[in-house]
């Protein structure tokens, strides 16, 4: 039954985030039988749809409903399980309790294995630090026997922190990388859907390139390693409980 | 076939370190069927051997007799395969170049899945980061090529960081918290074994008792979590590649 | 007379936090003749209170009310001179303006040698940062001479943050060691109060313990040090102004 | 033409603060041909102008009057273009989306070559770190193309934080320091303007002193270096982009 | 004359360094006029020669010929005025007295307006932090009146570290973003002389592009920036004396 | 009797550093009945006596002479009970086994309350972060039960770093501020004797009177505060045990 799959959730700034940050993780994970609900707290509208803004006449409600479309073929072709958008509006993110609590009710509801997120910190995109802190407060919340009693409560999913677009400005360090070979197809198809920010395909191939080296080698150094061709990188909020090294 | 048993190496900067700090992720790993070689650079036999040192006419070598004594016979009791003695020197380290080499010999011929040894900082104790920097100097030279050539170099083992004395006086934070219920009654033997030390005894075991209550909260918050009743915690230095989140 | 008393300010993010993080400090310099006001900011109602919200039936109220009762009696247990419930919730905590001057407020009527408070960071619970950036805002206003006017102002007492649930997530490091050995039952008793968090007793006491064996050994090192059984750690915010080192 | 002139940005939580902490750039850069502008998000009507509520009936309106005169002049003094005071209230700051929209509108006029504001952190004044989180929030606004559709968008300033009171509590490390001996006797004269806070003038008359002599040493160390008689320091956020190293 | 020329000189822990992570600086800065003088303090020829060593019969000096004639192919790619070859041994690096005096020889020789080395950590090689605390201390007893005295002194040259293999576990941060695409070509024809590590080609050759990218964006953002292809990262280490911001 | 006096440890790396960065302390402490012994690790002969160094035919021997000097001088002045000269040479400074078992036998010979050392970074200077590394060395090995068998080991005294010249390019952070007010003169009247570094005297003495008025500030803030003229600050390496906040 679909109810007894396993389940990702993916808290995205941005309608476009997800797909250049994450898009290897929800491909692999939905290829793996994981149900991957994405939510997109704005569309960019204002802040990351340059191209659309530069037609004459151009409005709002415009951008949003080409964002949209953008996001919904990109989840689609990574095997997105459930997508939700919020539109809370962007640059600045219009973060509300009415919003903090949709976000614990769907944190609820998928009862995620994983969090995906942001960084803590990016000195060029405060929406991305708010869209974490906000998911970590949520999180709290959602784990609160007295939050909507009778509830099911959320247990200690980690929160996974994906790659922002200058690593070092924003003091993220991954301690994951994830091996996304075999479906990065998918996550390239995925990017081409962002037709407003055909800048960054190329940029972010390079990432996913990048990250395989390291993946690479990190698996067996100079030894050899296994042959990973396209990685992404994740920092870890919380410890994670094992029974084997 | 004993060579095909998966491996672990642990660097001990004393001889005891090893029990405290690393006892339950060798006992369990041990009886995994890993075989685990411990090297303690030195018996401690100058800086944490006070109780014997209180005895009339203590010399240098019953002091290292009897560390050497205490140890193996906490190796065994955890399933040591090889427990090696450097004998270089405590208070500070004797290391050299020839102990270094003897240590990227070990590693090699050990050629572990993943090395445990100290913290990275220490202000009580200069010995402890002056062997993790050891361990990861002998790391990379027994990752070369034209070391020794025709030796099997190493791969890229995880170095996992354990528990200091006073954690957060070093800067140590734990990314990994090991469930060793299952063997501790073998560390706490391995513990009893080191009889000098005894007022540690206890400080170790709530130690233990800390990290499963942690263990059990970081695999499943207020909503349960796995029955972790002892625990240990290990700081990672490398990122982990992995197929799966 | 009592307005002549010296006296400390607690603040606390729900109703038990100061008595498992800072009970022996209370305790302590009551019996010194502190009067020691205690504030916290909410119940725990939504957040800490597990076992009473596994009962049918139960509601807001009275989990406010249970708990207020076991706080009530935990600050008798310390000595509490004065014990303040703002109920702004919890869960995330309700701060507003509002709450804010009830806080300076307090702190000017207080005029506390010390106040104490959360960690900077606690990746867990953010309603404990919370309360620690509002502490440090309301130490501001309260020292401003235009708020007000005429009320005498706040001095610049220090900011200790007392102990986290998992100190190293945290970022929290202890720089000062309180031996709290002579209030320990009084602390003790204060931990029994909270009859919903029992499993919480043998935790924070087996804290005590390793912080009192800190102290021990930050007081003295292997040559013996003060006979300390049980300890606090706390990291002081503000440089310290002495007439000796 | 006046609006082809190069053009700086100041913003400052309280009325006084771009005085003592940027007086000398906004001087320089003044003396070169730019046109500077100061945005006082407050008149640290509050918590800055204690001398002024220590006599009878002072009002608040008094006390901002006072204070912008005060600023007015520092102003002319340092050669300043444009000085706008937001009035929004200290202690703590009312940061509102007006506000914050006011300031997105300044930097899109002004179009600055770079921006100036408080360190990230302060432990003593909140009020200091919020200006730079809304400044770096502004600038991301003014950055995007769908606000305000159709002006023209903000490129990338850099934004630099000037000396806070107590650089080693805020975690301020200065990157940049810059030489402002030749209109050293401007800044003293803008400090002079400071009536309610004389004492204060000499110790950043001795910050500058420090830093000059710091510049000095760091433009060519024992071999001689440049005559730098008063210098300021600042903390640069992003990276620059250089032709030459 | 040559000796009016500006100069650069460049501290290289192997002798591949420099063209992977500084042929675009010393080739740009080359066809500007300055003379650039780079240091191997090794070949590389045990750590980064795994390819060589894979040939039946490999020796040492076979390595380090193939070694130092591909580093003095890149050198001459890159337009370097002067490449020396400490040969200390690498993995580990055998930094001697006798080596740290000849580095200082170098630096009051060369003189240099600015020194290139590695990054402060890198837990993966421990040679570079090495190099890098060598080039520090090297630096300091080059400014030292009493050292060899007669001799001129060294300055204060600014220490820019270049970019490691995986930055965020090296804790690197860069500050300057350095155009080089007027040198690509000369850049990628030195890496193309490092006929042993062609799997490091390509991964050169993204990392100029992303450091591209980023310059652009850091030099004008949304709104356009500076047309750069390549670019490569730098960390200062020092502050930098300015006349303008 | 003599031996009964509390007493104190400076760690100096070069014969001036204990005048300018610790004055204030010993002077105070000298004045408050403290045995207080200063070891010069060097004279500082090479790096920091540039002044001798510029005259015709000097020699190693006479600067050493001339700088013995003027230490002793200092140190008359400030009330030092013993002043001990390593004579290790500096620029760099030469540790060795010797060395370090010198300052051990000082250590317990003296058994200092507490020791005084330079900042754990410094990028300028890299003798500076040595000595702290020794004597953080030398305090442990002091501290071993079987180091020199027989002998008083040492108890565990805060080390405390006193002021690098650029705090904040060193990392340093003062958690104390002491208020050497009342023995200013004495201070001054060492800086005096440094003839050779007369271009410090005041850049000292603006130190003195910044931690002058943050040590008020802190001690009372806008309320008012201890009348402190001059001041040091300090960052101490361990928790301290106390009996109260």
């Amino acid at each position: 039954m679909a109810e007894s799959n396993p389940t990702a959730l993916v808290v995205s700034a941005h309608s476009a985030d997800f797909v250049w940050r994450a898009g290897g993780a929800i491909a692999l994970h939905a290829a793996k039988g994981y149900d991957v609900t994405v939510v997109c707290l704005s569309y960019g509208e204002r802040g990351e749809s340059a191209k659309l803004w530069k037609n004459e006449g151009c409005t709002l409600e415009h951008v949003k409903t080409e964002r949209r479309k953008e996001a919904e073929n990109a989840a689609a072709a990574l095997g997105v399980h459930d997508i939700q958008f919020f539109d809370i509006g962007d640059y600045p993110l219009g973060i509300t309790e009415d919003a903090k609590y949709k976000l614990v009710d769907t944190m609820r509801k998928v009862a995620p294995q994983f969090i995906l997120s942001h960084s803590l910190d990016d000195p060029y995109n405060t929406d991305h630090p708010a869209t974490t802190k906000m998911t970590l407060e949520c999180r709290m919340i959602a784990q609160a026997w007295g939050h909507n009693p009778g509830e099911k409560i959320l247990g200690a999913p980690q929160l996974y922190l994906f790659e922002p677009h200058q690593t070092e400005q924003c003091g993220w360090k991954p301690d994951v990388l994830l091996d996304i070979t075999s479906v990065w197809d998918k996550k390239y198809a995925a990017i081409q859907c962002m037709q407003g920010q055909e800048h960054l395909w190329e940029y972010y191939t390079r990432v996913g390139k990048q990250r395989g080296v390291q993946a690479k080698r990190n698996s067996g150094g100079q030894a050899g390693g296994k042959p990973v061709e396209y990685g992404e990188g994740y920092q870890s909020i919380f410890p994670r409980m094992v029974g084997e090294l």
